[in-house]
């Protein structure tokens, strides 16, 4: 299986001390949006794409969801998850490229912040509106285009270290992106607004919402540093239903 | 009636001048992608707002509209319109915000860069609505919000004059922004993406195209300097449909 950064050991305790990895949902600036567009989840089938510590999957089964399944790459983070959330969770350890699901097996499709890994997403998306039934959703966040456009993810700084702004450049020029991210090199797939919004439509979705999280007053008040955040969209969540 | 730039006779001249305005629909960078999500406009009322030159109320007329109305709030700008157009199109010289139209009285609603000098844009929107017929389409481009956003509208320049990059800022922060074109003076009204998209779903349209266009290889041969274009995304154009 491809190597992916989340099992890297110096990576993964990184990325386990961060506040979204201790603190779960509430941990995470753009949940209170995304759980805004989530359907409801009482007695439904639900899949959770990139399901990482599996936040996602244990609130969908407090939610009274009847099946949740996860998928993610990262052995590490499956083995957190299989040991913090509920036992009715079925963890898969595959790629979301490639793992193979029957047509029709679920109500909801759910990804978060895990799309932009993902180099071909039109044949994924295709996938997905298989896996659903009709009238389904598919509520998914990514990270905005244009935070992933330029590359390195990061503000363009004055010469007394303040922020100036943040830079966008290659925007068309679709595909990989080398950053750092918690000091390790990452590589995400940049797309435009263009491939998510339009892909969506031609595989046959209905676009029921695009926000753009921002942070709420209450975070503003608890972290001032959060409004750099009101100066660039860092995050798209698009909610969608098969027809 | 509220004044407006391109009343202004230096800008208005300046304007007059530009590719766009003498070369019409063709010499307008953004055009392909419009033409090709438009509807068909065969036996269609069609409303243009803020038509301008007209240009894009001939092409309706010449794909056999049976009545077109173009609003504009620029009497120098009907006046050519009304000039250089066929004589069955009717202009009307109302802004936007309030010309008054009776319910259900267009198939197809378009608009080509107009919306972002606007500032109420939801109310708008519902008011198109109720203008449509149910079925009908509402088709339009915008500058994109990344292009707005920070303000100025330039790229940010190395010490060599050279592009950097373009800068976005202030992305969270919707409303008036003083810019310069054609070295005048032009006022804009920054709306975030989630803005334009989420109105459109909360007032009933269902979308059914979202592109940021992009030169084509043929106008790459032509000019070079438009390769610049594939670095940032300059316009959106949105087509949906009355439910």
């Amino acid at each position: 299986m491809k190597k992916n950064i989340y099992d890297d050991p110096v990576f993964f305790n990184k990325y386990s001390q961060m506040e979204r990895s201790i603190k779960g949902l509430e941990g995470a600036g753009e949940w209170t949006t995304l759980e805004s567009m989530l359907p409801d989840f009482s007695g439904k089938r639900v899949l959770d794409l990139g399901c990482g510590f599996g936040w996602h999957c244990q609130y969908a089964v407090e939610r009274g969801a009847t099946s949740v399944v996860g998928v993610d790459i990262s052995e590490r983070m499956l083995a957190v998850a299989k040991e913090k959330t509920s036992e009715e969770i079925v963890y898969v350890h595959e790629p979301i490229e490639t793992v193979n699901i029957a047509q029709s097996s679920f109500d909801v499709v759910i990804s978060s912040l895990a799309f932009h890994y993902i180099e071909p997403f039109e044949g994924v998306l295709g996938r997905i509106y298989s896996w659903l039934v009709g009238g389904g959703d598919l509520v998914f966040s990514v990270e905005h285009p244009i935070f992933t456009s330029e590359g390195i993810q990061d503000w363009c700084y004055d010469t007394n270290g303040n922020i100036r702004h943040f830079p966008v450049d290659n925007y068309f020029y679709e595909g990989r992106r080398e950053t750092r991210f918690l000091g390790e090199r990452v590589l995400k797939y940049h797309k435009t607004l263009t491939t998510y919004l339009n892909s969506l439509i031609q595989v046959g979705f209905e676009i029921t919402g695009v926000v753009e999280p921002q942070p709420s007053e209450s975070m503003l008040e608890l972290d001032a540093s959060l409004r750099n955040e009101l100066r660039r969209p860092m995050v798209l969540v698009v909610s969608t239903r098969k027809r």
